[in-house]
């Protein structure tokens, strides 16, 4: 997707350790125009399957998975929470993930009156590096007995193993960016 | 906004300890086409303010400050982090809250490049009830020298200080469904 990549290449700043820094638009401060315009292309690229429901993690996911439920005819979106709430019910999928930016495990939680088995599900994310969100979604969705339609994140590190751990599974996946290589003196996509 | 009041008298569940269990549609699961109403409700009521940004705070609130900035024309959101994420500046706004649902205290965090002064900022959540959030992200609004144009929250317990305290600090609350009693017997909305 063109305006991502240009976007990134003009405002991401790369620091050691492979971190990305694009939370001026993607996932702290928003660029809601842009949010737009990703949900329209998630839904240009799966508007040929039947999809029920978005499913997606808080917090980061969740302004893309609202755009593009939108343009699925405003869909209910589910997004995962983190950790144990006290308003949850008891009767819930849960799957771990390990948190790239928190440093450590982190429980995912969808009430199962959520997830419905064989509803057509789509999991939308903001970002793909070593699948550990994307996959803890799919154990859920999986736990539910959902279909899995495919998988959209917006922004893939492709140099890392997320996207192989994904498709091994059978799901198909689409990155509107995808980084084929990242330095402090340069980000290179995928052609 | 009767949609919302009709909505949560048919779906509500009200458990022991104030707690109202509307997560179905508000901030579990999301209908979308709702969330969009809101949006538009929300614009409607502060239309006449300039309003340059969103500000809230995850995870509940980023699906309804998404639908508000789209009907201000895509303005920017922005949402204060809890707790200390790896990827984030040192240079922060902060503050602090008691949760709610997590039963303890939460730092508010905002990167001090995402907002600044003189900003018209309007503050969205989903629930107002001791005003703990919306207060925290109030401090932060005031560090960063923003100019605080409202409130806007989509379910009010009125019954509870967080209007009070709020509006002591001279700032207008606008809350969309306003509950004057709830019991697992029924719901009664202020008039």
């Amino acid at each position: 997707m063109k305006d991502l990549e240009e976007k990134i290449l003009a405002e991401g700043r790369v620091f050691e350790g492979n971190v990305l820094k694009i939370d001026n638009f993607l996932n702290h401060q928003i660029d809601v125009e842009l949010c737009g315009k990703i949900g329209e292309e998630f839904h240009r690229l799966f508007s040929d399957r039947q999809v029920d429901k978005i499913l997606t993690v808080e917090a980061s996911g969740i302004a893309y998975a609202v755009t593009t439920a939108q343009q699925f005819g405003n869909i209910p979106i589910v997004y995962a929470k983190k950790g144990n709430a006290k308003n949850m019910d008891k009767d819930r999928y849960t799957a771990d993930a390990i948190s790239f930016t928190r440093g450590g495990p982190v429980t995912f939680t969808v009430a199962k009156e959520y997830l419905r088995p064989g509803e057509h599900v789509l999991i939308i994310d903001d970002f793909l590096a070593t699948g550990e969100a994307v996959s803890a979604l799919i154990e859920i969705a999986r736990q539910a007995g959902a279909e899995i339609v495919g998988c959209g994140t917006v922004v893939e590190k492709s140099f890392q193993t997320g996207r192989q751990r994904i498709e091994a599974q059978g799901i198909e996946v689409c990155s509107l960016a995808r980084i084929k290589e990242m330095t402090p003196q340069g980000i290179v996509f995928e052609d």
